[in-house]
C-alpha cells in the first residue's frame, strides 16, 4: 500500500494554523503520511518555510475561510462552504483525493462536515466519537494508560441498535490504537446487573452476549471508570459527555486545591516541592490531551477530532493514529465485524 | 411543635446494629428528636445500656428480621414483611407514630418501603433520591462544601414534568439543610445553551425558566460538577448515579496513585508526610459520607437514607437533618411549591 494520505484542516484550531502547520511538518517527518494541508495557501506557506519538513510528504490545498471555534456550526458550515474544514472533509471523501481527515476545530462542525461528505458504514444509524480517558489500570499490549469512551456526544439518545455499534466500533479501534486484539467491552450502567439500566441497555446487553469477536464484560458503573475495568466503555452521548467533561473538572479542582494548599503553609510547599515527580506523573496519566485525538466513527472515511488547545506534538500524533487507522484498514474492519454480529444475532 | 419522632431502622446497616443504636443514643443526647429505634429488641437493648443516652427521647419498637444488604429489594421485602425497615417505614406513616424514617440500609429497599407505606405528594409522578457532592465552591450563608445532586438513582428514565419536580424539591431541601434562602438550581447537561441535551431536560430547561421561588441557572456541564457551579444539581437517575458512582472511583483512584508514589521514592515519602495536612483537608472535603445521609424526596414523609458504612457521627446526623427537616416542615414546603409553579406555567 502506498502512503495514506491525510487531509489536514490547518486553520482549525484555537491557537490559529501555526501550531496545525508545525505539527505537520513534523508528522511528515516521522510519521508514514502524506500530509494535505488545507486552508489560507499564504498563511500555512509562511509557516511551513520556517520549518523543517519533508516536502515530498507535504502539500498544501488552498481554501478560503475559517469556522469560527464558538460560531453555531450549522450556520457557520451554510455561511462558509469552502472553508478549510469543509474542504478537507470533502477532500478526504474523493478517490485521490486523501484517506482520512484530521482537525482540532469545532467537534460538531466535525461531525456534520463529516455527515456531509462522508457515507455511514452499512447498519451505522449514529456515529460516535470516541474518547480516550486516563485510568489506573494499564490496557492492552502496550500497557496503554487510558481506555476508550465512545460516545463522547455525536449522538445525545441513542436506540439499543446504536449502543451495539458504538461496542462493535470502539473494539475495533482498539484493536488498531492499542494493539489489542480482543478489548474487553463494557456497557456503563446504574449497576452491574444485565436488566439494570435504560431499555435501550438492557436490550443491548441481551444483544452484545452474542456479538462475535469481543469480549464484552456486561455492565460496568461509574466507579469502574476511573479504575479502568474495561478497555472500551460504551455509552449514549448524553452521558459520555458529562462524564467526560466530569473528568476535565475534577482534574482543574484537584490542582486548583493543590494550590492553595500550596499557599497556606511552609511545610505543605516543602511538601509539594518535594512531590513534583510524583504530582508530574499523576497529571501525565490525568492529562489525556496527549493521547493525539478522537476519532469520529461510524463514516466510510476516519475523521480524527484533535484537540482544539492541541500543541504541535498532538497534533502529529493525531495524525499518526489517522495513518495507522488507514494502514490497517480501520473502517473495512469496522464494516466486517458489523455485517458478521447483524448476522448472528439470535431472533426476537 | 413538640419534638419531632424519628423512625430509626435498628438493624440495616453493613456494620450491624450496634453502630446505628450508638448514633441513636447519641441523638437523643444532643438533638431534638424522640427517636423510636425499630428492630430486635434484645440486640437493641444491649447497645443502649451500654451507652450514654436519654431514656425520655429514645424507645425500642420491635421488628422481626432484616432486609440484607445484597438482597433483591423486591424479593426480600416479600419475603419479610415485618422486618426493621418495612415496619419503620410504616411507624412513620401511622399518625402518632413517627414523622420520618432514618435507615442505612439497602437504597433499593429503602425506596421500595417508602412508596408501600407512604403516599406520592400531589403532582409528584416519580421519587428522587438526593445526595450531597463535594465541590470547590462553598454553598449558602453557612458556606457548606458541598451540592446537592437529584436524582441519585430511584428514577432511571425521566419525563421533563419529573425534572420540573426535581428542582423543585431539591431546592426546598437545600432551603432546610443549607439554610440557603435562594438556592442555584441547575440542569445538569451536555452543553449550556438551552435547546443542548434531551427532549425531557429542554423542555424542563423551557418550565424552569418560569418556576416561581428558585433561582433557575440554566444548563450546567460535567465541568461544573466538581467547581460547584450551581447548589443544586438536577439530572435523571441513570446520569446521576454514574456520576455520584465515578465520584467516587475517582477519590479511590487518586488515593491508590498517592499510595504507588508513597512506595516508590523517599523523597515522595517525605513529601507526602509534609502534605499530610492538606491531604487530609482534600479528603475531608471529598469524603461527603460525614455529610448525614441522602434524602427520598416526594412522599409525605420524609426518609433519609444514610450510607450503608456509617459510623454513629453519621447516623446522628441523619436523625438530626431528619428532625430539622420536620420541625421546618419540608414536605408541606414542597408541596406548596409544586402547586404553586403548576399554577403558573404557561400554557403549551
Amino acid at each position: 500500500m502506498a502512503h495514506p494520505v491525510i487531509a489536514v484542516d490547518a486553520m482549525g484550531s484555537d491557537h490559529g494554523p501555526a501550531v496545525v502547520v508545525r505539527g505537520a511538518a513534523e508528522a511528515s517527518r516521522t510519521t508514514g503520511a502524506h500530509i494535505r494541508l488545507v486552508g489560507d495557501p499564504t498563511a500555512i506557506a509562511r509557516v511551513l518555510d520556517a520549518v523543517s519538513h519533508d516536502p515530498d510528504r507535504i502539500s498544501i490545498e488552498p481554501a478560503a475561510g475559517t469556522i469560527p471555534m464558538d460560531a453555531d456550526p450549522q450556520a457557520a458550515l451554510k455561511a462558509a462552504p469552502d472553508a478549510s474544514l469543509p474542504t478537507a472533509a470533502r477532500l478526504a471523501s474523493q478517490q485521490g483525493g486523501a484517506d482520512a481527515l484530521v482537525t482540532a476545530g469545532h467537534t460538531g462542525a466535525a461531525i456534520l462536515a463529516c455527515a456531509a461528505a462522508f457515507r455511514r458504514l452499512p447498519g451505522v444509524r449514529r456515529t460516535a466519537l470516541a474518547a480516550v480517558i486516563p485510568t489506573e489500570q494499564r490496557h492492552g499490549p502496550k500497557q496503554d494508560p487510558f481506555a476508550l469512551l465512545l460516545d463522547a456526544g455525536a449522538t445525545v439518545r441513542v436506540e439499543s441498535d446504536d449502543l451495539v455499534s458504538f461496542a462493535l466500533m470502539g473494539a475495533a479501534y482498539a484493536r488498531v490504537v492499542s494493539a489489542n486484539p480482543v478489548p474487553k467491552v463494557a456497557l456503563l450502567s446504574n449497576g452491574t446487573e444485565p436488566l439494570k439500566g435504560t431499555p435501550e441497555g438492557v436490550e443491548a446487553h441481551r444483544r452484545l452476549v452474542h456479538a462475535k469477536g469481543i469480549d464484552f464484560i456486561g455492565n460496568i458503573e461509574g466507579v469502574d471508570i476511573p479504575r479502568g475495568t474495561a478497555d472500551v466503555i460504551v455509552t449514549d452521548g448524553f452521558t459520555g459527555n458529562i462524564t467526560l467533561k466530569m473528568l476535565e473538572g475534577i482534574s482543574e479542582t484537584v490542582l486548583d486545591l493543590a494550590r492553595a494548599a500550596h499557599r497556606s503553609r511552609l511545610t505543605w510547599r516543602l511538601g509539594l516541592w518535594l512531590l513534583q515527580g510524583g504530582i508530574r506523573r499523576l497529571k501525565e496519566v490525568t492529562d489525556w490531551k496527549q493521547y493525539g485525538g478522537a476519532p469520529i466513527l461510524g463514516f466510510d472515511r476516519l475523521c480524527i477530532k484533535a484537540h482544539g488547545r492541541s500543541n504541535p506534538t498532538a497534533i502529529r500524533n493525531a495524525i499518526r493514529v489517522a495513518e495507522r487507522c488507514v494502514a490497517q484498514q480501520l473502517t473495512e474492519r469496522i464494516s466486517e465485524s458489523l455485517s458478521q454480529t447483524r448476522g448472528m444475532e439470535p431472533a426476537g
